[in-house]
């Protein structure tokens, strides 16, 4: 090891030069937001013509259904349609509800805790429940169960989906696992896509607890902002063949498509699994806002007007997603400090730093004003088990910000690998030395 | 007993007077519908400046937030200081829902259920959880209840709210008793409103569990069509003195102030308890429809706007009361077959058939074509102890279908009470003729 103190000189020097570099971002004092999955104002601009879309007088759906008025647990019949043929599946297959996915989901897993799959003893009264977590995935699945008492037991993601071979030895040998997350298309974070053997395995899954749901939130099967729009196996129709028609639920939103806080949310499975869901809607609530589903039913017309609205919204968002990559290409391409995939559609970049770095490179871009999701929040109890998964939100910021986000988010990371390199040569010399 | 067979003959008489006027209702083939609290299209029309008073560029709060997209999770700034204004909270005691405060009630419910009262063990885990269950009372209530696994406890009603004698003996003496329903203005049905002694004697119950919760639905405060807005005491502030801070939770709606399907939910309690409930939705929601808050702020400005709007709702609210009173009076009253209350506010006319009557007269009602609230439903387990209960809702129809409906009723609420007398006359008959 001749030439090891000129490695360690020059380590030294491109640590101080990194050092410098984060110094004069300080100065900066920029405070950007990379945190969450939030469309930008552009985005959501997209969407003015919904604001003032009704009129006084217009409040009845096709069938007369006066929007304003009490009932309709299920949701509008024009709706069901629209999310139909989103899902691939029939306007009966369909339950439209409020704004937010995330609490169609919660009721789904509460409701099963409490009273259990139909006819069947509640979750919560057999044991410690157990959900399986393909990691890095979406916090706040996880979150949600962790909230609930459900144990959460993480398993691998590759580019096609989930470690099927951890997938089915948890599903097939262990009764208390009840449920396993998947995001489908553009995963969170990854922005993978699971492939058809994923899926059909997934269908096919024998698990050994026969009241096992398969939770496939669907955030993202619109959301394709480069290339066409992904194809996958159908999770219904797949689960039919496989003779397993009741494990699945499908969930997905309009969320990300008109507004956010304001926008629509549905629910997809076999009939049995829609009364069930229908049922515990009417302990909660008399029915959903029908006025806002009335609104988004106007101006979007069918399922060709959200298609053609993504279209215009890839637009927005596809610079941003260059941008980020480009940036971190050419700041950290081909150093062996980072790894990360290069999305087609979803709303995040999931990037790999070395091993122990992701902590502080969150830490040292917070120093520079610049937020990131915590390190670590994309494992379950948000312990990434290396430290080393960061994800990037890019789509808030405007272009100009996010290119100086990730500037400094591309000195950080490499700031934080070449400290890591220089606290482990400097083991490794200490251990020399001692030996 | 010498007059016998004349009463028989006047009762035959009577009832065969009856039997004909039934059929000849029967032959209108009437279709009305007095099933649910329902606001009927005129009280609709009174929000119509609601469906497009925000503008594609209205869509900020006045601290700037936009509500078109993700966040703020317990709701507006200005929403709360209307509730505030409405429960005579503070605003910071205010949490703004979506558009159910029966969802809310239910997530409460649900949450203490599972996870407990903050820092407590899950009611679930302590045993059979019961609810204490004023009588008659409103239907969802008690379903909730049914559907989350609670025993329902009667206990009765009178003008001056529950039999507080029972509440305080049920809550004293058992641990497992977790909760109380109380609509304390313009109680769903009776319509009575909660005495000062009864809403003191409430938040002065010591109840044996120590997380035993006050459900507090004040749906219908607002809701006085006949005489001034009813002052109670504040059951926050009551509690507080009593040394039961945590003790109430609030919950009220806009549902029959705006439109029951697209209004805005709020809960209101102590601190703790709104910290509680706000982790409960960063569990389940990003944020509610702040756009839909914003839309109810910019229409009503201010609590007075919404009071001046009640004005113009008792309008048309209390012509339809008048008459459905007045109907039953003038075919009813001195007959010694039902007894009703004259409510000042609310959605409902609370009428007892003689024991054993309701079921036959809901039946000769939809027999002739108008449809009731199911006999039974103001009850747990829809077991009404006497079969005498009828909740009659007069809103939504026209008034003249009203009267029509309000006419075939007591036609049917009499024929049912001389079919009653009829056949315990000829068991009193049939006793003598044994002995």
């Amino acid at each position: 090891m001749t030439d090891e103190p000129t490695r360690i000189d020059s380590l030294a020097a491109r640590r101080e030069q990194a050092r410098r570099r984060h110094e004069e971002m300080k100065a900066l004092k920029l405070s950007l937001d990379m945190s969450r999955g939030k469309p930008s104002p552009e985005q959501l601009d997209l969407s003015a013509g919904l604001m003032d879309i009704l009129s006084r007088n217009d409040y009845k759906s096709a069938a007369g259904i006066d929007c304003r008025n009490y009932g309709i647990v299920d949701g509008l019949p024009e709706m069901k349609e629209i999310f139909a043929q989103m899902l691939g599946v029939s306007p009966s297959e369909v339950i439209v509800g409020g704004n937010s996915s995330l609490s169609m989901l919660h009721d789904s897993i509460s409701g099963y805790m409490q009273r259990g799959v139909k006819n069947g003893v509640p979750w919560s009264r057999q044991g410690k429940v157990k959900f399986i977590c393909p990691s890095p995935g979406y916090d706040r699945h996880f979150y949600m169960c962790e909230y609930l008492d459900i144990e959460l037991v993480p398993i691998g993601m590759s580019v096609s989906g989930p470690d099927m071979d951890a997938a089915c030895r948890l599903a097939q040998s262990d009764a208390m696992v009840k449920g396993m997350w998947c995001v489908p298309v553009f995963s969170n974070p990854t922005g993978c896509i699971y492939s058809e053997e994923t899926v059909k395995r997934l269908a096919a899954l024998s698990p050994k607890a026969d009241d096992f749901r398969l939770y496939w939130d669907n955030a993202y099967c619109v959301h394709n902002f480069s290339g066409s729009r992904p194809q996958i196996p159908n999770i219904l129709r797949e689960c039919e063949k496989a003779g397993n028609p009741d494990m699945p639920l499908i969930f997905t939103s309009l969320s990300k498509v008109s507004f956010p806080g304001a926008a629509i949310a549905a629910f997809a499975a076999s009939q049995a699994n829609c009364a069930q869901m229908r049922e515990s809607l009417s302990a909660r609530i008399i029915g959903p806002d029908k006025l806002n589903q009335l609104r988004h039913v106007r101006f979007f017309k069918d399922f060709d007007g959200i298609l053609r609205h993504m279209e215009k919204m890839a637009e927005l968002i596809r610079p941003k997603f260059e941008a980020a990559l480009s940036i971190l290409e050419s700041n950290l391409g081909g150093k062996g400090v980072a790894a990360w995939q290069n999305p087609k559609g979803g709303y995040f970049i999931s990037l790999d730093t070395l091993d122990g770095c992701a902590k502080r490179t969150v830490e040292l871009c917070r120093e520079a004003g610049v937020i990131l999701t915590e390190a670590g929040a994309t494992f379950p109890y948000k312990k990434d088990p290396r430290d080393r998964n960061i994800r990037i939100a890019p789509t808030y910021p405007a272009l100009e910000q996010l290119k100086q986000a990730m500037e400094v988010f591309c000195v950080a990371c490499e700031m934080a690998a070449l400290e890591k390199i220089a606290d482990d040569w400097i083991g490794f010399g200490a251990e020399k030395a001692d030996a």
